[in-house]
């Protein structure tokens, strides 16, 4: 099974193959198999049942009176092509078929032909006649009754009661390679303009979109056009039609040099509630994002919509916002940072685990936790998986650990940098002698992630930067070191006063990163050797300065991604450590004892996913890399 | 850099490279690079340094004293390589190097060699009585005072200060292959045992065991001897020694066709407090694991430990429960499950989402959800991602989406197979036409899961299987179908009421799995079509009969561990089915809005990781695959 979905997958198409009710192994297959086992009584039994699908079809009955006898004879070609290895007649059209049995089984002479062709024909345009009256009078009642007609209307509630042998094209392949060829498409149709005796769709699906004509020809009526031009924007529609490729490109498309000339049009799902904002204004490029940066991307109440649709409205309905073809990328790209970050570590030898979330106490003794009752005992949630993390990688040997998932802060901060819910890519290991080692394996592992996003994700950042214009972030391999001291004698140079046992405020943080990019021209590096004090109580003292530690932050554009150190493992340092913080050594009780049983020595850091999406994108607020944002203010959707 | 890792990898082997400072691009690297050229002085320095470091050896003084001139001397070395392009002297030991550089820099004629070198031979034949005299006091002291010695005693605290050229060869490497070898391990000492004038230990790293061996000869004193004998169970040591090949094999340990003749022996990390119970009765085998399941294996308070560990003490210790080769093994292969899944997912074009674990409701009209605070507003904790995937699959046209993440319910179920915490692996899909698109990449996601774990994981699952034996899960590609009322059909076959339209029992799933064995040979199918009163309420109804549904459950070995269906993508029936349920509109109102814009028909399911892993390996708990359990009662650690 693996090969053909791989095949499929492949060429990007996604069509249900014949035989799919093979592809498990039914207990009555084999049953079924032994009935009808004769060729003649089989055709027989199909064209009998091509028929009568053909008489209800014409009669105007809805596909759910004669969808059961579909299946059948789907069903019975399947065996009709297992005992003779032969396909029953042709692919698609049911007459087709049923002359070509017609042809097979008639042999005799071509008299007994002509004159059953000549007696054909006439009843053919009898029926052809009272045919074209009845279906006039059907389409206008299906317009009605929103029920499926032969080439536009509603298709009927998608309960898995048929499988056609219908191909889908993924609208990013539709390119001028298929110029005049046939092909279905399935997508949200995201604007509707009637102009005259046609209309134009703009249809979109995933990062893309296509524009698909129909004017009124042979294959498409005014009442279609009409149907179409009055179907509620965000209906979900199938569009089958012919590739052209028109003589200026359609800019408000993706596939900007093609169009699909509508032959048929259904609408599998219709919109059915007036859209909050619309889909072409939530896609609109922004032009001066400098100038937007300030108020339109704040996350506060004023939040002014300037030529765009304001966060607030998008992230109310972030069902429809996730629609567009730059947040469809920003999700794939962030998807892809995921696989990337453990595609490195696991080549590392790194083992993937899933520690709790749920834990007894507040994970790193802070006081932004939020507490949740356990069948009546007061527990938490995890603030980060540093002791779980710590207990897999060195007190359980395991000596290499990662972990994604989410991480649960409760600080009542608004800014366009935190969220109460993120995902974090944490790692921990062993070391044999100094956290260089770990180092390494941080430098080693972003740089691999940077490079995998830009190698494997270009049609992701262009349609990113199509709306939200961004400069790829500069870096360097091997990655730039600086020591706290040589950052704050960095800032200090350019007149910032910053001590090097103080912490690091945003501000300064952002600044260094500005004077970095300049005289080093990367906007990732990482400073080493941060101030004891400015560090939690497990982070490992340096062994000449004890007024410094074994610590380390890494930054884009200014901004921290990633904190970690070498923690200490030593249990009697750890008591030390934590009293020195203050820290009542009853509540890490369990913590310490882990230490006491001999632990490796290690270190490990923290990523934040959402941020280190956004800051590669240069995008300015942590909201828009957040599948559903959880602030202080927003618990919802 | 990436290469250089890779190789390390690939040759199994951890060790620091020479020229470790300059894998990062420091701003200093330049600077320290222009000091001391002249190669001349560059030899005085190193050798003075040399005999000043020798000197304080020779003196007893901790390496505290002496570290910082040794990290000096090694950056002169690499200096002077960089320089002249070849090493500076031996490799190791510093009197060697000294000598080299004076007999390069003295080819006078022989008299004065030999002058010298009587002269030399007078003073180092006294040199050595007072060293060895001295030698047997501080070695005694080192014991007491926990220091460093020459060729045994506690290493100082690993803190980053000294990065040495040690090359660690890991446990699972140390094979015939090496015989005569010397090499470097790092491990926990698991079992020490004292015998006459000799110590055996059995050091453990990660999923491998291999037998040290020290007699008194002349690198090994009685001193060495007693230190060894005298250190605390599962303490962190490095052993430097020679591979030999014993003539009966040691079954004690995984690396049984060789053992370690000590050299050198030092504690790296010295185990502080008793352990709750030996690591050797923690790997004990179970023997009659049938027997054992009923109390053995029940998280009940009266668990009683036949000739192993108790469940309890296990998991209130996890840390030290999680040191044994098939713990080791069995979060390996959960490990790699979960690479494998996303591998499949992310071949079949899914997208990787993070879903609010946080959020407003109780996520699918539970009661069973854990509450908390949120900033003053009430939440709970999801209890699948359900919502949330339907949201971007369908809703946000996103297409194919999954997720690995943590899963809550505040069930009090206290049974083998129910935690109230586990990692869910969830998926849901657009479908074009039919469901079973949804069950062929379920078919084919297990079964690439399956043979992945047996391509991929053979020494983890033979881990496994030396201390809870088990035989592998017989499963069939394609994968066998049943359904609902086949099933129940079977069960009533071998005279077990069971009606069509009424819920499964695990009882009767279980023995269901058995028929379904004997008849098929398979201890992994699904059923499909269940009756729609035992789904939830967003399940959509089958076509034809409006009793059953389009729904499915996974088994293995007669446990159900996925639950999936055709959702309701269309909100008047998803607003009607609520209803039916007794689910009150308001309650959904938002899961219900996102309907309303145009959805994709769609479909998916949830797999319990925990429960993947502990079916595909037979064991008997649940919390034997979770690796910090969250039960009814317990929350640590």
């Amino acid at each position: 099974m693996r090969s053909v979905s791989q095949h499929l997958l492949k060429h990007n198409k996604i069509f249900l193959p014949k035989s799919f009710s093979y592809s498990f192994y039914s207990i009555d297959s084999v049953a079924s198999a032994k009935m009808s086992t004769d060729e003649s009584e089989l055709t027989a039994q199909i064209t009998a049942l091509g028929e009568q699908i053909k008489a209800a079809k014409a009669a105007g009955q809805p596909p759910g009176e004669w969808n059961e006898k579909l299946q059948q004879m789907l069903r019975l070609k399947k065996e009709y092509q297992q005992l003779t290895g032969n396909e029953f007649g042709g692919k698609k059209e049911e007459h087709k078929k049923k002359e070509h049995v017609q042809e097979e089984g008639n042999e005799k002479n071509k008299e007994k032909r002509a004159a059953k062709a000549a007696a054909k024909a006439a009843r053919e345009a009898e029926k052809q006649a009272n045919r074209a009256a009845r279906e006039a009078r059907e389409r206008e009642k299906r317009l009605q009754q929103t029920e499926a007609a032969e080439n536009f209307g509603d298709k009927p509630l998608t309960q898995s009661q048929v499988v056609t042998e219908t191909v889908w094209t993924e609208l990013n392949q539709v390119t001028p390679a298929l110029h005049g060829k046939t092909i279905t498409v399935r997508g949200f149709v995201q604007t509707i303009r009637v102009v005259g005796k046609g209309v134009f769709c703009l249809l979109r699906s995933k990062m893309s979109t296509l524009q698909v004509v129909c004017f009124e020809n042979k294959s498409c009526s005014m009442a279609m056009i009409k149907y179409i031009g009055a179907l509620p924007a965000e209906s979900v529609v199938d569009v089958t039609g012919v590739v052209s490729c028109p003589e200026t490109p359609i800019e408000a498309a993706t596939q900007s040099l093609v169009e699909l000339q509508v032959t048929s049009f259904h609408a599998v799902v219709k919109s059915q509630a007036a859209l909050p904002f619309q889909m072409e204004d939530a896609c609109q490029k922004v032009v001066d994002r400098e100038a937007d940066v300030g108020e339109y991307f704040e996350d506060a109440p004023e939040e002014v919509a300037r030529g765009g649709v304001g966060r607030h409205l998008r992230l109310d309905y972030r069902w429809l916002d996730l629609r567009t073809p730059a947040n469809q990328a920003i999700f794939r790209i962030e998807s892809m940072v995921g696989q990337l970050f453990r595609e490195y570590l696991v080549s590392q030898n790194f083992v993937e685990i899933h520690t709790p979330k749920i834990i007894g106490g507040a994970s790193e003794g802070g006081s932004d936790v939020f507490t949740l009752d356990y069948f009546g005992r007061p527990a938490c949630l995890a603030m980060s998986p540093q002791l779980h993390k710590q207990m897999t990688a060195a007190c359980s040997g395991f000596e290499r650990v990662f972990e994604s998932g989410p991480v649960f802060r409760a600080e009542d901060s608004n800014t366009r940098r935190h969220l109460c819910e993120f995902t974090g890519l944490d790692l921990e290991m062993a070391i044999q002698e100094h956290y260089d080692e770990v180092l390494q394996v941080l430098c080693d592992l972003f740089v691999y992630i940077f490079d995998g996003i830009n190698e494997r994700c270009a049609v992701e950042l262009e349609r990113v930067r199509e709306q939200y214009p961004f400069q790829n972030m500069k870096y360097l391999n091997p990655v730039l070191k600086l020591t706290y001291a040589e950052g704050c004698q960095l800032l200090r140079d350019a007149g910032i006063a910053q001590d090097d046992y103080e912490d690091l405020s945003t501000e300064h943080e952002k600044k260094l990163g500005d004077i970095v990019l300049q005289k080093y021209g990367t906007e990732f590096y990482f400073m080493d050797k941060y101030p004891l004090s400015v560090r939690p109580f497990y982070t490992m003292p340096d062994a000449e300065n004890p007024k410094l530690s074994n610590s380390y932050d890494f930054f884009m554009r200014g901004q921290e991604i990633l904190s970690g150190a070498q923690r200490i493992h030593e249990p009697n340092l750890l008591e030390e450590r934590a009293t020195a913080h203050g820290i009542d050594l009853k509540d890490i009780e369990s913590y310490l004892q882990s230490f006491r049983h001999g632990a490796l020595p290690h270190g490990g850091g923290g990523i934040g996913l959402e941020r280190v999406v956004m800051l590669f994108l240069n995008l300015p607020n942590i909201r828009q890399t957040s599948w559903f944002p959880r602030t202080p203010k927003r618990l919802a959707p």
